[in-house]
């Protein structure tokens, strides 16, 4: 993520995702009240939350500071006002993630001790059995490396031409759904250790119904959209061609089934909701004109996806890019608008299991 | 303390630091195998330790790594070799701290989960009862902030011509002083909360043998000259003599009978041990001649500093102000080889009492 606070920033270009996690607030809430075995955590006077692919802020902060109400209200519930329990919250992202902003804006009057973890969410990050929520918010699409046969010339699954898989061939998707599932695996076992019993996970994301295909996902046209600027900056020999060919994005979109297959592989949780959330282009609405809604997509792109271009391509294209990119997104805004329906945010709570495994 | 890794940062000029922390190891070492009760923890599988006021790194690490090894000692020598318990650690700091670079910079290999946490310790930080073994090396004697009365003209504690308290009127140090007991009283209760029964504080701090006076310190002599080299800046007018009026450097190295009085007014805490260490200029003698000897400290005293003096007076007279401290320190240099013997490190272990209080 674009870190500081600038035109581009994640901080600044993070209100897309918002207005989904502000639908999702009541859901996140009923589903701690509902689900969360705060009897079971009474013997430690520390309730432990936390936030896995946090960026910068602000949103991590707010949906921090609704999952902590939530329990809250849980206690008081329950008859244990007098135990409302203390609060250490643990802000994770990469190694590489601006932790210095997220410290510096910190919210001053929060009741809670706040940590930040760096690493990646796909290894362990947490000592065994001592988390009781963990929440993730738009990041777990986020794979943890581009699968290695869509970069490799000599493999059937060799993504040339493209930086993502939706409208690719078969090898290909096949190859990002399975980087997905390893993914998975390796980030449902981890949190099956740090997670104590009865603890709740809640993971919400944009995920593909199952029954839409991939090149129809509004987040998939989105992001194959700006592959389509690179190949033209690439026949214009802006950037080398073969340049393009050895980027692609890190990022798969699971449908509902791909992550119920996932829980059930893994075993130690059981899944309590798996809610829908309202699409992100509703957060679109209330901006009236075609250019600025191509404007504000082209921005929210950008926030997420610069440091990954800078880093392949260098600084000197950005501005270029997404200049392209915004008029592109203008002109076939209406791809988006027939697409709309097909997008599909979930919210899932997952709860862990008694038992060892 | 200067982020980053440039010539004047921090973590390119701590190794003065690092000296006294070799000498350091084997009291901490020793310490840990005989005063943790490590068998009051063994209801918890995760052992806790938090560095405070932990900087950037290298420094910080090499002291968790020798508390982890004295731990895993420990456990062996109680025969609970297959109950070698998980390891969080965090790493405390101002939020201002660059907490971007010491993550970047955490030891590949670590056996422990890490963590940052921002904030003053003078206040809480962590739940109750949740550490294990607290650790603190060369930064206690940073004061929350600087006493009031000394920059206040209607004060007779006003500190006018002097950035510093060691050589000024009785007021001035009693000034400082107070605000050290203030402080410690707050220190002191913050982590007799945070710390379990049994748990183990380190400090490790430059300190003043209380017979000694104050302008006779070696770190107080330092700093008093860091004060005369910006008062000949204020003659020449490179600076306002009026801002240096308002400048004061928020440091106090108490006296060994300071610290007891301060645990004993606390009331949670045997003091275990209080071993001195060898003083901060034995790292020096390696280099040869006076001239170096001089430029190590300034770069020493400059990374500690820089930023509260920017902050102050701008960046544009650090490199004027520097260079005529390191030839002030040259030209004056025995009055160090002369007050080398005040100089007074202290190791001290303090236990938190089972008790409630």
């Amino acid at each position: 993520m674009k870190s500081g606070d600038g035109l581009y920033s994640y901080s600044n270009n993070s209100y897309l995702q918002r207005g989904v996690m502000n639908a999702a607030k009541q859901i996140v809430s009923e589903a701690i009240v509902e689900n969360l075995d705060i009897l079971k955590f009474s013997s430690s006077t520390t309730v432990r939350v936390a936030d896995l692919g946090c960026s910068i802020g602000p949103n991590t902060f707010f949906a921090v500071q609704n999952i902590l109400e939530a329990i809250e209200l849980k206690c008081q519930n329950q008859g244990l006002d007098s135990q409302i329990p203390e609060f250490q919250v643990f802000f994770n992202d990469h190694t590489s993630n601006d932790f210095n902003t997220l410290f510096s804006s910190l919210p001053p009057n929060r009741r809670y001790h706040a940590a930040g973890v760096p690493g990646s969410f796909y290894s362990r990050l947490f000592p065994n059995r001592s988390l009781h929520i963990v929440h993730s918010s738009f990041a777990i699409q986020w794979l943890s490396r581009v699968p290695k046969k869509v970069v490799d010339r000599s493999s059937h699954a060799w993504n040339k031409g493209r930086i993502y898989y939706p409208s690719a061939a078969d090898e290909v998707v096949e190859a990002y759904s399975a980087q997905c599932a390893e993914d998975m695996a390796r980030f449902l076992q981890a949190r099956a250790q740090e997670i104590a019993d009865g603890g709740l996970m809640i993971l919400i994301f944009a995920a593909r119904p199952d029954e839409i295909p991939h090149s129809q996902l509004v987040a998939n046209i989105m992001h194959d959209m700006l592959g389509c600027c690179l190949m033209d900056m690439a026949k214009k020999g802006i950037v080398s061609e073969e340049k393009v060919d050895m980027f692609n994005l890190p990022l798969y979109h699971m449908s509902d089934k791909e992550l119920e297959a996932a829980v059930e592989r893994n075993g130690c949780f059981s899944i309590e909701r798996m809610e829908s959330l309202p699409p992100i282009s509703s957060t679109l609405q209330s901006l009236v004109s075609t250019r600025h809604k191509a404007q504000a997509i082209s921005f929210h792109v950008r926030a997420a996806m610069e440091d990954l271009i800078k880093a392949h391509f260098g600084e000197e294209i950005l501005d270029q890019l997404f200049d392209s990119y915004s008029k592109k997104l203008e002109q076939e805004y209406s791809l988006f608008e027939s697409a709309g329906t097909s997008a599909l945010n979930l919210c899932a709570v997952l709860k862990r299991k008694t038992m060892n495994c």
